[in-house]
């Protein structure tokens, strides 16, 4: 087991104790040395190191001022679930986040669901459904949100933070609302695949009887970085998008455009942030038989190096003017926007084939922000004129308000907003 | 750039020349130096090598006795495509194939597919659709096979061995016909799934006005080992299936099993295989909720470590007079099924959510065999009795003749087929 040491003593609560770090090693021990899924090795919550090869199997610490899976270095894979809530028994449902976040704990950390999982009674189901059991933490972070129609239920009409708004129709969206919406959502993020869909297969598990999932989705490579100066991810248009994202070391940046603050209110998102999740269809044949010239020219940007244009280098500031009107980077850089400022952290995926033989590819867009009328509103109004919708399409759309992240040992999913509860 | 040198100086057609091996990178580097992604490492076709993580970005081979693919060690992501021909014109056809094989020769070298990707003319579309620039070759291969339904075409009715037959109804088979057949297949697996995707888009991109994909379906994480003594992976009942598979390096077992000899016929199949590709969906739901102790009996194993029912470790023999008379391990032995035997290479699928709110995940099975009478057909109708079937259902169903592998820089896929074709 290797440990990797916290960098910065000013953020305690991001940090577990090597204790309890250890007692979740342990316990997979104890399940078999394969429970432990080799390393247990913590990095910082995520929000200042960049992966390196020896981290790639490492576990991020679930605890912290702010949930981890957002300012974290994204990882490779992404499971997105949405879950409708199917009691109307509120203490049932704080028991399942309850449930949920000592699940999650021991997920992140490379364990099993639960100590009996292969240990336990034979004459009852497993504790874990087993999957990911040898497997490395492999960075997995989950990442709760709450959506509008939560704060239909369980009294909480009066606890709906005012930017938590449900998002206009905007020019062009065609959204199936089997892939839209959802009481709440997991945002299961980590470099192996399996590792993610086994987390959203647990808690989904785990919350049988108290909330079924309404859609969901696989990302299989990033299209985003939040890793100050690494090359930005190609989507699958073929292009560098985002590369002015925020970096999970820009404190001020963080703090200005994706972190509630405490006088924003409600208090219980004090510490939180809001969730767009948008599922972008790409008309890929289409988009192919475009000639190079105006690929570029609709994104502003060359091809190959991702260069602004007449500029040379991805990074160097690009001179909108010098763009198309209509150019991508052009509408969506905060310039043209007020400032407004989003963190994404979207994944290219391919859902097979539609009936015509066209590949059901594109761009699952996730976006956090501070504020959602200043961040994804505001850009997505300005990107009606894009001549980037000739080719994609917006067909799924949800938001979400992304509570606080989970202090300590004793704190859990929520507890903020059902404060209270037992 | 590494090159590994070949261990098996008895084969040299799987060895290729230095000087093609540059020229490849050449090529590649031509293009930016991106395009070369990385090492162009190359390693052996890969029946006889465990990929090291050093070598984990590395080329595996294009050329050889047989395609890669198949004895291959297992990659982590799987593509596939299952393609219908939509021209009647055979010369059109064939040249698909030989622009095909160009392109293939090309993605799995970590290069891009034209010489012009990104210096070609402006005014044309890129001759790569570009995300996979600056990505490793991530041990990419390209197989190729034809469907019965090919050989009712191009005047091939005489060429269609007597050994691709049409899979029989099996006992519980639901199948969705927009899931099965095609007039031919490829199979792309590589350690990134996005260059596995980028492959087959770019092959479906090519083959426009003359196939069109059928269906596709991603993988995200293997289910099998085709590298000795490696752990089995698990299945998403979190089980380790198909311990006793043949190895990569098992040149008898390959022999026996999985190539089509020079006796068995047709002369143009010879070194070539048969896939079986079924896609199986997994009650997941209710398996979860399954007693341990059922869930063992069932498979004939024990979870945590695999171990077949009285023995200790994963690779100890199977008694399998131990098991129930209908468990999965007891019935689809060899010694069940008169020795049949196959070479598994199946990968784990999640695609979303049913309208029930149930994952669509499972099983995406795939086996190569000498003979499909003798291999998944005498297993499967064996596997009727299965008590795992109360958690499975096969769901899409398709089999392919795959040919030899392509000789050299000069040879196509299908030329054994097509021989004499301009």
């Amino acid at each position: 087991m290797t440990e990797s040491q916290s960098e910065s003593p000013s953020e305690p609560e991001s940090t577990p104790s090597r204790r309890a770090l250890i007692g979740w090693g342990g316990a997979g021990l104890a399940l078999g040395a394969a429970a432990a899924g080799g390393a247990v090795a913590m990095t910082r919550t995520g929000d200042d190191i960049a992966p390196t090869a020896a981290e790639a199997g490492a576990a991020v610490d679930f605890h912290g001022a702010h949930q981890a899976g957002i300012a974290t270095p994204v990882q490779d894979r992404l499971h997105f679930a949405a879950f409708d809530v199917t009691t109307d028994d509120r203490a049932a449902f704080v028991r399942m986040l309850k449930d949920w976040t000592l699940a999650a704990r021991r997920m992140t950390a490379g364990a099993a669901v639960g100590e009996g999982a292969y240990g336990g009674l034979a004459e009852a189901p497993p504790d874990d459904t087993g999957e990911a059991l040898g497997l490395k933490p492999s960075r997995l972070t989950l990442t709760i949100g709450f959506g509008p129609s939560l704060f239909e239920k369980f009294d909480l009409a009066d606890r709906r933070p005012e930017a938590l708004v449900d998002l206009p129709q905007f020019a062009g969206d065609n959204l199936d609302r089997n892939r839209s919406g959802g009481d709440l959502c997991v945002q299961a993020c980590a470099d192996d695949p399996q590792v993610a869909v086994h987390a959203i297969r647990n808690l989904a598990r785990i919350g049988f009887g108290k909330v079924v999932i309404k859609w969901s989705q696989l990302g299989f490579g990033k299209t985003s970085s939040t890793t100050p100066d690494a090359q930005t991810p190609r989507n699958l248009m073929g292009f560098k998008d985002g590369t002015r994202n925020i970096a999970g070391t820009e404190t001020g940046r963080l703090k200005k455009f994706v972190w509630v603050d405490e006088k924003d209110g409600p208090g219980w998102m004090t510490g939180g942030s809001y969730l767009v999740a948008r599922r972008i269809r790409m008309h890929i044949e289409t988009w192919d038989r475009t000639s190079l010239q105006e690929q570029e020219d609709i994104f502003g940007r060359d091809k190959g190096e991702g260069a602004p244009v007449g500029k040379a280098k991805e990074r160097d500031e690009p001179f909108l003017k010098a763009m198309l009107p209509d150019a991508h980077v052009r509408l969506a850089h905060p310039e043209s926007n007020h400032g407004a400022t989003i963190l994404r952290r979207g994944y290219s995926f391919t859902d097979g084939t539609d009936g015509l033989g066209r590949l059901d590819a594109g761009l699952f867009f996730l976006a956090y922000q501070r504020d959602v009328r200043e961040g994804f509103i505001r850009i997505q109004r300005n990107l009606a004129l894009d001549s980037l919708n000739e080719y994609i399409q917006h067909v799924g759309s949800a938001v979400f308000a992304v509570p606080p992240g989970v202090r300590d040992q004793d704190d859990w999913w929520g507890s903020t907003l059902f404060s209270g509860e037992a």
